[in-house]
């Protein structure tokens, strides 16, 4: 089944970006040609009648399913990027790293009241930049905000940080 | 038609990132719904029959059309991206940007002999990073190297830096 052969494509690294760290590669996933057509799927289809009109996506990782969902959801795609790279006015948005402060931005003409989203990043793991994301998103008074992930690593509890009533999706989880 | 279309999308911001440069933008091109469909046909269909096992993205902006343009032709996506995001081993390549160096890096088991590889970027400006994109890619001996943008400006005549039997396209050229 293709959601088991997507699991047997990544690949676990040890101690990276930082001792300790037991990293979870999806390099290996994107570029097995059966594993991306399958993770397409898998990633949109519970998607498909929501009237979806934006993804929205994390820089840098959550650019490679993103836009992939976006077309298959005939929506738009939205990027969220690091300080600096939008070339427009921008709404930003920091939050807690392991080591200090990080920002994102969204282009102040990125989304209106009328779009549904879907905000899309690789992994959920603590869950701070998602909740960044989700902030900025919020600021738009969108219809409907929905989350989603490759995949989820459980014990770190980041979906806690949001509200019961966003659903929040993890095709695979840890 | 798409084109007409997309180049009406496509903002401009002038003295971004610094004084005197022109920005083409294309997150407006890549929120329109429209737009976004119309890219992902007209940036793929000259592929199609070309046999293309890995499309290799350049981080961040060539990660938005390259999953697409992979998950059109069938192909993998492969990410070639700044120092220290990789995992695993890697090949790098230095080249020069205005200020001093920049740094790209490549899975040392992202390609191989066989492959036939689209490296994807959104824009072609002087050329200086898909020149090392292409001399990474060209490190695997792969079969054969195609080379896409979605805009070039003609006038920094980037794609000099090319060797005449190597195919560089554009979508749309200013």
């Amino acid at each position: 089944m293709g959601i088991e052969r997507i699991k047997e494509h990544i690949r676990v690294v040890h101690d990276f970006p930082q001792k300790g760290i037991v990293f979870r590669d999806l390099t290996t996933v994107f570029k097995d040609q059966k594993c991306l057509k399958d993770l397409s799927s898998l990633m949109t289809d519970e998607y498909k009648n929501l009237g979806i009109t934006k993804v929205v996506g994390i820089e840098s990782r959550g650019f490679i399913m993103g836009p992939i969902m976006a077309t298959n959801l005939d929506a738009g795609f939205v990027t969220l990027r690091k300080p600096g790279k939008l070339p427009a006015e921008t709404y930003k948005e920091s939050y807690q790293k392991e080591y200090g402060l990080d920002t994102i931005e969204i282009h102040k003409d990125a989304l209106c009241e009328d779009d549904i989203v879907l905000i899309h990043d690789d992994l959920l793991a603590t869950g701070g930049t998602m909740f960044a994301a989700y902030e900025l998103v919020k600021r738009f008074n969108v219809k409907k905000i929905y989350i989603n992930f490759i995949v989820e690593l459980e014990a770190l509890e980041g979906r806690k940080l949001f509200p019961a009533d966003i659903q929040v999706d993890a095709l695979i989880k840890y």
